[in-house]
């Protein structure tokens, strides 16, 4: 998986475990895409060591996911949800029911559930 | 909610964020069914110290789910989840296909998308 969306996924699912100091850096870092340099200057800190607390807060995120598995417990949910989402498209063409308004709003009411 | 399933949904999400003790008297309490006296002469504490225990490790378990809302969110998913799957049974039966093994099949599918 892409780094950044491993790093805003473990953060979306634990962020809130997280320090204030280190919520700020990831959210500057991985969902504001600031480089290390302007964290550093906002913060008052060098480079060196916004990289460094960028990586102690990784490796924080990716324990609490070694234990709980749960961002892994959500992408198998997501792939199961997206394979019964094409199954349902097909049937739905087979069937000749892909007008049909009634099975569209609960298809999409379904590709809502994981939200 | 009743409290048993609480503490069991709150175990099962943060459990392996406790120390082997705390989850051994959570097992042993809520999933065993064993009594306080019963948990306090297998480990060799008094039956006060064992409630004490579970309390403390309760508290701990509901400090995780303030800050992560994780089972908040499962049985948010589980609702919208029922309530589409009732509505999938409606249509089938309004459309005379209860009856149809493809989407028997389907329904089935959908219905294990949180497991």
């Amino acid at each position: 998986m892409d780094k950044v969306l491993e790093i805003t996924l473990l953060y979306d699912f634990y962020g809130d475990l997280l320090t204030e100091k280190q919520k700020n850096v990831i959210e500057l870092y991985y969902l504001d895409d600031y480089s290390l340099n302007e964290i550093g200057d906002r913060c008052g800190i060098t480079r060196q060591a916004v990289h460094e607390m960028i990586k102690r807060t990784e490796k924080i995120l990716m324990q609490y996911e070694q234990k709980l598995l749960l961002v892994d417990r959500f992408l198998r949910q997501k792939k199961r949800l997206d394979a019964a989402s094409a199954e349902f498209d097909a049937l739905l063409e087979k069937r000749g029911l892909s007008d049909d308004k009634d099975f569209i709003r609960l298809k999409n009411t379904l590709s809502c559930i994981l939200d």
